[in-house]
């Protein structure tokens, strides 16, 4: 047997953001889109809101997972998470751009690895 | 000044779980909002994927962020995400629940901090 994740997620957060761009529905759902192409993502539908008096929420349900996302124009701050579940994906790239996108000035990402199981082996030459 | 988190991350996997129910689109979605409203969350919309050949993928949008879930019936496994910025939210109580309605066999969570900001310390006494 061996150990696999089932999910990689990528937390990130981005700071000393544009305020005018944070709190915008229409931006902050455009560059999640963009983003979640950017990686490489099959998007199946998206839902976002906006909070009174500030804040943007939403979330692009991918094939692989979920991206979600949520600001604080107030301090301005914006929490991203990436979850996918292929190794096809790239989710750097999504990072990269929503860093230039919010105009951040710093960017903090941590990795966890999501739903750790064991698999059986494959032994070596086995072709299945 | 001082350092706080404008929100908390529980990252929560359920193993073990009852391969018919985590594979039940309705099963899963009927769960999440039954969590959340135990959480003690406002929620504002949800949305639910169920993946060919098996999964579903799903996320309930809440006035205080999100949680999001994506289960493995193959495995069976499932990974819960509970996004809250509200110190008046129960989060453990979710947790506890999902547990007992997947009928896990082992549960593990992580806690983190997301959107760490300085702000200033309002002096003692003060009153705003």
């Amino acid at each position: 047997m061996k150990n696999i994740a089932l999910g990689q997620h990528h937390l990130a957060e981005f700071y000393g953001c544009c305020v005018d761009s944070i709190n915008n529905k229409e931006f902050v759902r455009n560059a999640m889109v963009e983003a979640a192409t950017l990686a490489k993502a099959t998007i199946v539908t998206d839902v976002f809101h906006e909070f009174n008096p500030h804040g943007i929420s939403g979330v692009v349900v991918i094939a692989e997972s979920h991206f979600a996302v949520h600001s604080w124009p107030e301090h301005p701050c914006v929490s991203v998470d990436l979850f996918t579940c292929s190794d096809r994906m790239e989710p750097q790239l999504a990072i990269d751009y929503l860093a230039k996108i919010f105009k951040a000035r710093d960017v903090s990402v941590q990795k966890v690895d999501r739903g750790q199981v064991s698999v059986p082996r494959v032994p070596t030459g086995v072709v299945l």
